[in-house]
């Protein structure tokens, strides 16, 4: 186990493996999603898997939720993209042998999903697994007219800002796992919100609209999330722990859990909100094009050099580091 | 367990969940490939998952081996439609944190595939999960300037054509779990066979230039690869075993194994050869230009009307179903 790796570095060998641009490659490895050039077109290009006992518990989320859930996983890094989804392909391992109803009620509700984005499943594969149910959801999708909106534009100067309410998914999660009927009855937005997540498709395509210099959703935790806008930017950043915007619902359910709710909004994922950077200049104008969109913007932080490091500072205004806030898969 | 569902029978409920033709969607579920129309592009989509424990082993597989299978699992389904590789997506998912040997060894078996098919691997997903190892390939391609070649074109009176010869890889297998060093070493071409299948990319694109009526590559074994092509095309089919192609090296085996070479030929998967049906009278046309590439072709039955039902004429000439023959995961 000494030498097992991080997720990170995993990441990092496979980055440096990989043959450097490929013709046809328009954004490889290192962002929410690929774009290739076809002859006459460009396709963003995204893949995601979720596995039984890792991404999501039988106990806590019902067939239809994890159907639900994979699909809009991968469809919101097309969001993250500022794209428009065009089809999926749905690759299925079961652990064992599904009964009609089950099987049913997974693709029920990965068809809800698609449907209501306008993403088809056209295709995909079955097979058996030695272990639980997993889900690989391949989405493409085509890029905004102003082209993709990357990872790596964040420049120093720019205001960092996320759509929505962050952490609404972790307090979900905590409602979920208490196994409280109480709790849920009196928390069901927090609970929906972990259990059936909305890809933020149009704010995306405004962000993209209003020229964002860098996007990403934020599906491992906010800190986590940004520290890729700043690895693929070259830069820091600065965030403000207050202005981190959370909702009156977690709140609540923070103080009953006796929670700090910060924590279930910085480091929590699955959020699948959009964090995102702008010039200073036109945060106002994306924060309207947004709000138009029914979807609330924050100012959260702001890009600064790379020698600043990735810094928040906490409600008491002590410093820590961002990075460390969110999932990895191999820690 | 009573209540538990057959592969073939996931498909079928699945397929007839699935929104029959969205706008886009030119070919959905139920060929090797999906095809998409973008606005000025149609796009084939495939993917394709292995597992450790149900599709290979760590035992009979180096990490390099797995990597090169399951890129080439995928890529030979755009070879089965006659279209030409693009780009491939890959997300794989560790049982337990990987050190850095087997990463790059399995990157290296992935990438040396794709490199050789032009088709590079520009994105991706990295995960844990709770069993052992698997990858999940997805690969875009070009179909074809005549158009994809579709498992629903076969029309009685039709010959069956295959490439190659059939059951190497079953040989190679069976030579892999019989532990022997002696027959490994005899027997090589059929372990590479089994451990590094290559996908008939040119043999696809000229017989997709001949128009060959309908076509699929054989990963689950012919009995049932063919069955797809007579379901899809609603009609019979009509085999001769002592057609069907044997190597000379996998006849030795079997006579050492004591094993009946048609069994390997017939029922083992993964050789990744193609099956396809031609008109009668363009039969030796296709067959010269497929010897061009280096590939040979087999005369081994006829597509007859649906109500012949799928039959296999013996060497004893006994007639067996064909659709028992092959490989169902949850069988």
């Amino acid at each position: 186990l000494g030498d097992s790796l991080t997720e990170e570095r995993i990441i990092a060998i496979i980055r440096e493996m990989l043959p450097v641009a490929p013709p046809g490659v328009a954004l490889g490895a290192g962002d929410d999603a690929a774009v290739f050039d076809f002859a006459s077109e460009s396709v963003i290009l995204t893949t995601d898997a979720v596995f039984e006992g890792i991404h999501f518990s039988r106990r806590t989320c019902s067939m239809s939720d994890i159907g639900w859930k994979a699909m809009a996983s991968s469809v919101s890094d097309i969001a993250a993209m500022g794209g428009e989804p065009a089809c999926a392909l749905l690759s299925i391992a079961f652990g064992e042998p599904p009964d009609e109803r089950d099987l049913r009620n997974l693709m029920a509700g990965a068809i809800e999903m698609s449907a209501g984005c306008h993403c088809p499943i056209i295709g995909g594969d079955i097979c058996a697994s030695t272990s639980g149910l997993s889900l690989t959801v391949t989405v493409t999708g085509i890029p905004h007219p102003g082209g993709p909106v990357l990872r790596s534009g964040a420049v120093a100067g720019d205001i960092i800002g996320v759509t929505g309410t962050l952490g609404d998914a972790a307090g979900g999660l905590y409602v979920l796992e208490s196994g409280s009927d109480d709790l849920r009855s009196r928390y069901g937005d927090l609970v929906e919100a972990h259990l059936r997540p909305r890809p933020l498709l149009a704010a995306g395509q405004a962000l993209a609209g209003a020229r964002a210099s860098a996007m990403v959703d934020i599906s491992d935790g906010l800190g986590r999330d940004l520290a890729h806008i700043c690895e693929e930017s070259g830069t820091g950043c600065e965030l403000r722990a207050r202005d981190v915007p959370v909702g009156d619902e977690l709140r609540a359910l923070a103080a009953e859990a006796k929670v700090d709710p910060l924590r279930w909004a910085l480091g929590g994922g699955e959020d699948y909100q959009l964090a995102f950077t702008v010039q200073p200049d036109i945060f106002e104008e994306v924060a309207v094009a947004l709000a138009e969109r029914g979807v609330q913007a924050a100012r959260i932080g702001m890009i600064t050099p790379a020698s600043g490091g990735m810094r928040l500072t906490g409600a008491d205004g002590r410093q820590t580091d961002v990075k460390g806030l969110g999932y990895d898969h191999f820690l």
